[in-house]
Order: structure tokens, then C-alpha cells, then sequence
């Protein structure tokens, strides 16, 4: 079973209250494969201009993903994105946003990459997610990402893309502004009666929720005392998540609940350096290690506490 | 072991976008009580006016709330707040808060609660928690509350209260506040520095962090659809993890983990109805099946899955 992203490869520039970085190796396309591939390989399609240096072909080529479906436009820019984070690094502000290449980005997804079993759709135009999925010859486990732009200007097609797909992870105030509810439990729920079977809100340091057919299940964040950039947390979570996924070769409720554990832990890396500096530092102990903390956080063993009767 | 609370009895009237409610019981030690009442007997220490009717005491006392520490001012009147919750139910505005016989109450111990095991200093002055802490004859497990009012206007009392407590429970901006940070690991750290063994962060319908001395844990709150009245969902926390504590007669950190989600499950009852009618609803069997669910929730399984090598 393999793994295949569609999504953006581009350069950050990143200014935190603590420090800043310029023109590091980010999109959606990038932090999701370097987290998919602490698990197994990764196939990434995308667009990137003849500026994207050929040590960044190799860096992620050497991690196990394959980039035959990693466009170079003659000529062409690499997407480049700015962006400054506030005193909390919960909210930020974009600063510049060059398309460049990724502008009239149309996805051809290579031969080898049409049996997938596990596709993910990073955050773009919904017709563009959907022009994906209309070239695969198999029906993978697919899961989209999307953003505020994407609801706001394309909500019809986005709504057509969820009739779909398989499974949605989106940010919570997405989920509010998607279904105009405020409550996150009746959001998530408005969401799955779209289409997909499984969505998942991400909500940052506070973790995430599974939307589910048999109802909601939260899971935390790991608690960090140092964010040095959580710039790609959210596509880091969702390649661990889908990494770990293609691992079991489960799509099942225990496997997905597994999933966004390894997605938390994969995040949790992402966040600890600049843009792919903390994934590229994870090796496979400091994940084991991390998700056996995380389980036993969670185990609240089988110790029964008597109730009172009246 | 016995559990004293000592905190504020009131009567609160409460608006939210789907309705209100006039004049219900409530106050932290309320909310407090009847929570900690379903593990076993507490013990109330409070004041109200002659105004507070003589079913109110009935229902305590039905119970198992020992109200002979619930002094009744003659001719006084009892503490009435009222307070209305904006939509998304997270934010709130106080519009009237008449102290009444609560402004001047100074907590008398009755001698027979001097000995408790168990101690919970709800939200007030902390110099009046301190006086409280000075009646004990014995060394309580003592845990407190405390506000924003207080980190303003009586830090220098609150820190030196903090110095002589075994836990702090309070909500993430309230870490915030005392600490001067911005990240919640920080600030938690930083508050277990001024004294508490344990420090217990709220964060509402995102769950409540623990800070000891080996690190932190996260465990979230219980996804809910519907949430009528959060009004008295922190005191019934606190009730729930107190009660679960001294049901146990532990105060080891995994007695206090297995609390912390007691907590969360009587604050998810709390949510249910308008004042201390979600409490009042639970009985045991509905407490316990919200309780499984939710350890099965955050039970992870032992499915190991392997991770690629490079």
C-alpha cells in the first residue's frame, strides 16, 4: 500500500518572537512527506520552480519519497511564503505570498501513482483536489485538507469534493466558519453529514477531535514548553496521521484514534524547530519514546473509584 | 477522611443564547458540594442570608453535605450574581454581583472539621483562605482556587498562601496572569516553583493540564453537543477530583490523574442543565458510564506500528 500527497512545495520566511529564518524548505506537500516518511515511503506530487535547488531534490529524496510527480517549471518561481507569528504562536500574520509556479499548479498524477491506497489532498483549490482524485484508477483511503480562502470563495465546490472523500481534517474555527456552528461537537457533526466518514479538527496546543459515525472522540496535544515554529504542525499531524495509517493498512475507528496519536506526536517535532529542522531531528527512538509518554498520559489504568448512593 | 470545603453559597441568575434561569442555587462551594457528594460525605463551610430557604439546606443535606458549617447571617442576605454567556459559551460577562453577607465572611471552622483530610479553599480573598488554613489541626490535603480579581489585587497574599497549599487549581488565563507568560507549560512550571506540589490548569472545553513534579499531562474535556450552562462546571471539576481523591485516600500522581478525569466527568454533568440541575441529574450509573467511555476514549491500545528507517 502506498502513500501519496498532492500539495505545495515552497520557501518560508518565518519570524517568531524568539528569532526568524529565511527561505526554508516548507508547503503543505514537504512537511506532510517528511513526517509520512518517518513511517514508510511517500510518492509527492507538486510544482516547484527551477530556483528549488537540487539538494533539496535529494534531501527529501533521501528520506524515502519519491519525487518523480515533483514538477520543475523552465524558468519558473518556487511559491514563496512570509509570515510572522505573535507573543502567543497561536495566531499569525501572513506578510507576503508569492504563488509564483504553484499559481496555475495542475496536478498530473503520475501512472504509478493512479492504484494508491492512501491518498492526501493538502490545502488548494477544491476543483484542483478534485481533478486529483478523478485521475485515480482506485478508490483510496483519501483525506483532504482545506482553508478559511477555500470556504469563503469555492464553498460549493468544496462541498461537492466532501461528498468524496473519505475524511476531512481541518482547523476547529474552520469547522465553525464551514457550518456556521459555534459549538465544535454539532460542527463536526454538520460536517460528516457532507460526506466524509471520519473528520478530524485540529485545535493546536489543545489537540483534536475525531468526528466519527458512532459520535466524537478528543484527543491533547503533547504540552510543550518550547514552540520554536509550529509553521507546517498542522500538515506534519496529518502525515503522521496518514503515514501511521498506510503502516497498519487500517482505516478502521482504533486505527484512526492511533493515527492522530501519531499525528500529535509527528507535530510535536514539527514544532520544535524552524520550518522542517524539527522533523528532520526526529529519529525513530524520539517518536517511540514521545508516543509511549503520550499513551501512558492518557492510560487512567483500571483503578475503580466507589461512587456514593442516594 | 473527611473533605471540607469552604467557599460561596449564592443564588445566580443566568442568561444564555437558548434561555435563562432565575435565582438558582449555586456558588462555588455549592457547585463544589454536590459534586464531590457523589464519592462520599462533605462537609460545607459557607454563610447566607435568612433569605436562603430551608429546602435549599434540605437538598444539601439529602446529600450527605454536612451543613453544620453554613452559617446563616439573621437578617441578612445571601450572595446573588447574575451573569449572561455569550454565543459560543465561553465567554461570559457578570451583570450584577451583590456579595451581601458573603462580603464580610470570615470562615469559622467547627471544631469537628478541624482534622479533615481533605481541604478545598474555593475562590476567594486570600487572606481568607489563609485564615482558614490556620484553624486546621491537622496537615489537609489542601488544594485552592483562585481568580483574576485576586492575581490583581492580592498577589503578594495569594503567592504567600501559594507557599503553604498542596495544589492550585485555576484556568489557563489565570496562569497567564499570575505567572506573566504566554505559553501554558511555562507558566505552569513556573507556578509549582511559588509552592504546590501540583498545579491543576482549567482550560475549559479544552481540558485541564497537571503540572508535578516529574512534568506535565494533558487530558481533554468530553466532546459535547450540548452545553446549557457551563455556570459552576470549575467548581464541580474540583468537586469531582477532590471527591475521586479522597474516595481513594490517595494523592499520588496517578490517584491525581484518575481525579483530574473524575473532574471532567462531573464538569461535563455540570454543562447538562441551568445551576446544579446537570449535577443533580447524574446518578451513578450515569456517572460511571461516562467515565468508561471516556477512559476508552483515551485508551490507546498497545498496537505498536513500526516506523521506516533512514
Amino acid at each position: 500500500m502506498s502513500l501519496v500527497v498532492v500539495g505545495s512545495v515552497a520557501f518560508d520566511s518565518i519570524e517568531t518572537p524568539d528569532g526568524s529564518v529565511q527561505n526554508a524548505l516548507g508547503g503543505s506537500a514537504v512537511h506532510f512527506s517528511l513526517a509520512a516518511s518517518l513511517f514508510g515511503p511517500v510518492q509527492l506530487v507538486g510544482v516547484v520552480g527551477e530556483d528549488f535547488p537540487e539538494d533539496r531534490h535529494q534531501l527529501l529524496r533521501n528520506r524515502g519519497i519519491c519525487t518523480a510527480g515533483l514538477e520543475v517549471i523552465p524558468g519558473g518561481e518556487t511559491f514563496r511564503w512570509s509570515g510572522k507569528y505573535f507573543d502567543d504562536m497561536d495566531q499569525r500574520e501572513t506578510l507576503t505570498c508569492d504563488l509564483n509556479v504553484f499559481e496555475k499548479f495542475k496536478p498530473e498524477i503520475p501512472a504509478a501513482y493512479r492504484d494508491t491506497g492512501f491518498l492526501f489532498l493538502g490545502n488548494g483549490a477544491p476543483v484542483t483536489q478534485s481533478s486529483v482524485l478523478n485521475q485515480m484508477n482506485s478508490a483510496p483511503f483519501t483525506m483532504v485538507d482545506t482553508m478559511n480562502f477555500w470556504i469563503h470563495q469555492d464553498r460549493s465546490e468544496l462541498v461537492e469534493l466532501l461528498g468524496k472523500v473519505d475524511a476531512l481534517v481541518l482547523n476547529d474555527e474552520e469547522a465553525y466558519l464551514l457550518t456556521q456552528e459555534k459549538n465544535l461537537v454539532r460542527a463536526g457533526r454538520k460536517i460528516r453529514e457532507m460526506g466524509p466518514r471520519f473528520v478530524i479538527a485540529k485545535k493546536g496546543q489543545h489537540g483534536a477531535t475525531i468526528f466519527h459515525e458512532d459520535g466524537e472522540m478528543a484527543l491533547p496535544a503533547l504540552p510543550l514548553a518550547d514552540v520554536v515554529d509550529p509553521t507546517g504542525a498542522g500538515d506534519s499531524f496529518a502525515g503522521g496521521l496518514m503515514g501511521s495509517l498506510q503502516r497498519s493498512n487500517r482505516t478502521d475507528l482504533e486505527a484512526i484514534k492511533v493515527a492522530v496519536a501519531w499525528g500529535t506526536i509527528t507535530a510535536s517535532f514539527c514544532c520544535g524547530g524552524y520550518g522542517v529542522d524539527g522533523i528532520l531531528e526526529a529519529d525513530r527512538s524520539a517518536l517511540r519514546e514521545r508516543f509511549d509518554h503520550y499513551r501512558k498520559m492518557l492510560d487512567l489504568g483500571s483503578v475503580e473509584i466507589p461512587l456514593a448512593s442516594h
